[in-house]
């Protein structure tokens, strides 16, 4: 199996890529080697497979992989444009796409022959994904029977769902389902998604290999920790989690074959389930020339430190993927700058992390002192620039109709729009890609400025709420050898230093109040009367929904950042702007 | 048909709308009155619909609609959560929402009572329209027979395909297909649609009403244009485009089933789309003391107008939607600006619109004239505010950093986003919303600076191309007693005077060359070869294809704006922004 990190549209470099990975495989001597779904256009290719070239592209793209598989038996996803059981072509025969039906498809490859191609049944078309847009829904169950082995093959969603394809092919006499992904990681998916598998393998008596995809795309982490778990449910090998791998394994076949014959098959297919089932036997000569492989298991970290290796590696590939170098990160010396900051550093290392520094008369020393001390410590870059004169200027500009009008909100948004303009003439300037530093508390309820603290490129923790900030940190902090982020900056009251002793709490519940009630209303739906009933104080709650509702529109302007609950603020929250429900 | 404009979520406003124009349908004593495709949420609800609160609440809504249902039958636009034939409930019993299935649904209501309801079948998951995210399709047929004529009740996208309800109902004997709608505009749709509507009618020899939805929605426009066409094609009445209305008209029946008896019913349904008939009998015992009503048919505007309809509609909806009263603009003296402060001015009266004029050394005489006279013109407020000081002590700010480095656009974007700001600081003090001048060409080709000029709530020409926002321009100018935007700012060649002497055509190619490449590019999915073989050299679509592609982070976090061609830069556009595709 063979975890890879493609990179969406990037057509040639995902073939390379492919290439290089056979190549590394072939020393196994494997059956059969599995790539992830869509590896040849990665995923989400999203509107790129509007363009019928593109599709074209991508079925030539795989012509070249299909090149490549000598000795072998591949598995690989690509965008799929024919009928199901696609024509058995030679590598040389591209049909054009033209306006076909798509379908998300996994290709079969044998002897440099495309001898059968599965498409997906179930297209997911909710959260973040779209896939009812693009693709057609398949219907046929293709069975290839590998030196003996008999393997169904099917992709991502479709083990999701008991009475899907697995079961079918189950039925239908497979021994081992291959079954290939492009899994977008959230908090404690890992573990629910093996447990899906187990059932799925134990209901089944099949072997279940789940490939999958890592690296970062926009919003979404693929987090990798592709899995072969056997008949019974048991993990038998496991590859890393967020980076890329190559897992082998000798599956033991006999023991399915006797576990089934011990047991009768009672599995019957459910009627609407029931579909074509294509079969073809296929030898893999080389595979009886090797020694036996002893699979590697990889263990599973934790969830907090999942989310840590998430966030690092989004910010990586949205680095490196989009052609930069170098990231900017206005810090403040509060704590999701310097969260921010730690992550930046450990994803890009410390020399191309540049850190600026813009105080005004309201901000304290203790700030500066900490903000010295993170940068002394990470061994970045730091630049200072004070924003009172421009801030003046401003004022100034805006004395005449500001004339009678009391100091609110405006003066402190003018603040943090200073910050982020010198952010973006840094970025312009240099070609640094500007990290935003908003928490997906804040973000939720509003509390940031639009083109201020939102400015930038890429949102690291818009999906963090402040809470798990806090938590991250003081994990970050227990590992390495010295403490990263200074003691006081996780110690002191946030504020956002925007005027005169401001705290957050001034316009905020506490965090630890608010994070369950916005977990509850953004991530659940639930309404006003059930959070109520959950605990949470009427007046409290109608405030957050209120402050919720009522930023939608800044929320629509703010840079993509890395997803890492179950629910977003990105593709998987879609809500009107003009918006008249109040739910109350 | 009453041809209403609901506000999305604000379910008590909705309800007394459709009350209110019950009450005024009930004068002309008519056998049934047809409301829009969820007229009770207003369309498209997006992800309200996850919230199980909002769908009880859309029920229990409903509720409402059926009490004031006296002495009519009316078909009303609601979301169904039950089974297809919803149990036919007095008004007092509403079930819990809880998490089912959810169905686009048409309420048939009589004598007060929901009697049957039909569940689309054909969901649109494409371009705007994500309908498979919420709901399942429909499969059943409900034919209802009022006073003796039979009607087939269906909902928007299911009349666009031949082999749909329309067909199945015709054949199963309705007399008058009742399609409920909220289709949004863009240029050309009202015309395009009545032919598919002519061709529906004349195929299926029945008499088509089509009932609309009127008013704008964040990027959408509703246009209204409700019509009703009888059995051979013709238009027999059409209601207003982009206004509210109430269409009354009687039809004439019996000639319908006299041209089938002549013609002999050649119908046949095809197998897949065979489904239960549901049928019913209702009578209304109002209609027959009425008069005749002779139907109005308001013609159809050139489509530019209708583009300067929706405009101004889409601007007026939106503020006050949002429950905003005047829009601040910034006036730079060229024609995006001047138009889109003649358009607000149109949708808000001059008194609600306030320019800003924000030189700096770069701006030319003839920009601060042009802008003095259609300010004069416009008999708007002004404001002026130079942003050199805040340059100056940006520059200063930042000269230290950029010591040595080359003046480039950073210093461009410094002006712009100074503009930005300024204008962002009297929306936060005063609570105008700043509509943005960006046309569709500028934003494709990312011609615009990030929270600089892209800095606001409301995109007004966001899906304009330059070349047609002359034509509207010129347009406009000839309505009216006198010239509203000054000639000279028709005339100037374009310019953004963010340095000495620049003109748009310095960095771009000439917008009549640019507009058409665009939209084989973004409208079309036009590839780079197929471009040069449509006559475009080859070298100037590489530099656009790229300047396009470079900028989907920009348009990502630019503000929504009104759509009005057949693929906009809003919802219809969901490209990844990491992207390695470049299609040569």
């Amino acid at each position: 199996m063979v975890q890879m990190n493609p990179t969406v549209g990037d057509l040639d470099g995902n073939v390379r890529r492919i290439v290089g990975w056979l190549r590394e495989a072939r020393k196994a001597k494997p059956d059969l080697v599995a790539f992830p779904e869509l590896a040849v256009t990665g995923y989400p290719p999203e509107d790129l497979l509007l363009k019928p070239q593109f599709v074209e592209d991508n079925r030539r793209a795989l012509n070249e992989v299909i090149h490549a598989c000598k000795d072998m038996i591949a598995v690989v996803g690509y965008v799929g444009h024919e009928s199901m059981s696609e024509p058995q072509e030679t590598a040389s025969s591209v049909l054009p796409a033209g306006r076909h039906e798509l379908y998300n498809s996994a290709a079969i490859i044998a002897e440099r022959r495309l001898v059968m191609s599965y498409a997906k049944w179930y297209l997911p078309n909710y959260g973040v994904f779209d896939e009812s847009r693009y693709f057609h829904p398949g219907g046929r169950l293709p069975l290839i029977t590998v030196n003996g082995t008999v393997v169904g093959v099917n992709v991502c969603e479709d083990i999701w769902l008991p009475e899907g394809p697995t079961r079918c092919q189950a039925a239908a006499g497979a021994d081992v389902i291959v079954n290939i992904n492009a899994s977008p990681f959230h908090v404690g998916k890992s573990r629910s998604r093996e447990q899906m598998l187990a059932t799925r393998a134990r209901d089944n008596r099949v072997i279940v290999t789940y490939t999958n995809t890592v690296g970062g795309q926009d919003e979404l982490v693929f987090d990798g920790h592709s899995v072969i778990l056997d008949h019974t449910g048991d993990v038998i090998a496991r590859a890393k989690g967020f980076e890329e791998d190559l897992l082998v394994a000798d599956l033991n076949i006999e023991s399915v074959a006797r576990a089934r014959l011990a047991q009768g098959r009672k599995h019957t297919v459910a009627g609407k389930v029931a579909a074509p089932v294509d079969r073809l036997t296929l030898s893999v000569k080389a595979a009886s020339r090797r020694a036996r492989v002893i699979p590697s298991a990889e263990s599973l970290v934790d969830p907090l430190e999942e989310v840590y290796q998430a966030l690092t590696l989004g910010v990586r590939d949205y680095v490196r993927k989009n052609g930069f170098k170098r990231a900017v990160i206005g810090l403040s010396g509060g704590i999701d700058s310097a969260l921010t900051s730690v992550i930046a550093v450990d994803a890009l290392g410390a020399d191309n992390v540049l850190g600026v520094f813009m105080p005004s008369p309201y901000t304290s020393t203790e700030s500066r002192e900490d903000t010295q001390e993170l940068v002394r410590r990470l061994g970045i870059h730091l630049k200072t620039m004070p924003i009172t004169p421009a801030l003046k200027s401003y004022l100034h500009t805006l004395k005449g109709s500001f004339q009678g009008a009391k100091v609110d909100t405006t003066e402190e948004n003018l603040q943090a729009r200073i910050r982020g303009n010198l952010l973006m003439a840094l970025s312009n300037k240099f070609g640094h890609l500007v990290l935003t530093t908003g928490n997906k508390s804040e973000m939720s309820v509003g509390y940031a400025t639009l083109y201020g603290d939102m400015a930038g490129g890429f949102a690291v923790i818009k999906d963090v709420p402040k809470t798990m900030v806090y938590e991250l940190a003081r994990r970050r902090n227990r590992q390495g050898q010295t403490t990263v982020i200074p003691k006081r900056i996780l110690d002191r009251a946030p504020t956002a230093e925007l005027r005169p002793n401001q705290k957050d709490e001034d316009n905020l519940p506490p965090y630890a109040l608010l994070d369950p009630i916005l977990k509850a209303y953004v991530e659940d739906d639930r309404s006003v009367g059930e959070m109520v009933c959950m605990g949470f104080d009427r007046k409290t709650v109608l405030r957050v929904v209120a402050l919720v509702d009522r930023s939608e529109y800044k929320r629509r302007q703010a840079p993509v950042g890395i997803k890492i609950t179950h629910r977003g603020l990105g593709k998987d929250r879609r809500m009107p702007i003009t918006n008249g429900y109040r739910g109350v």
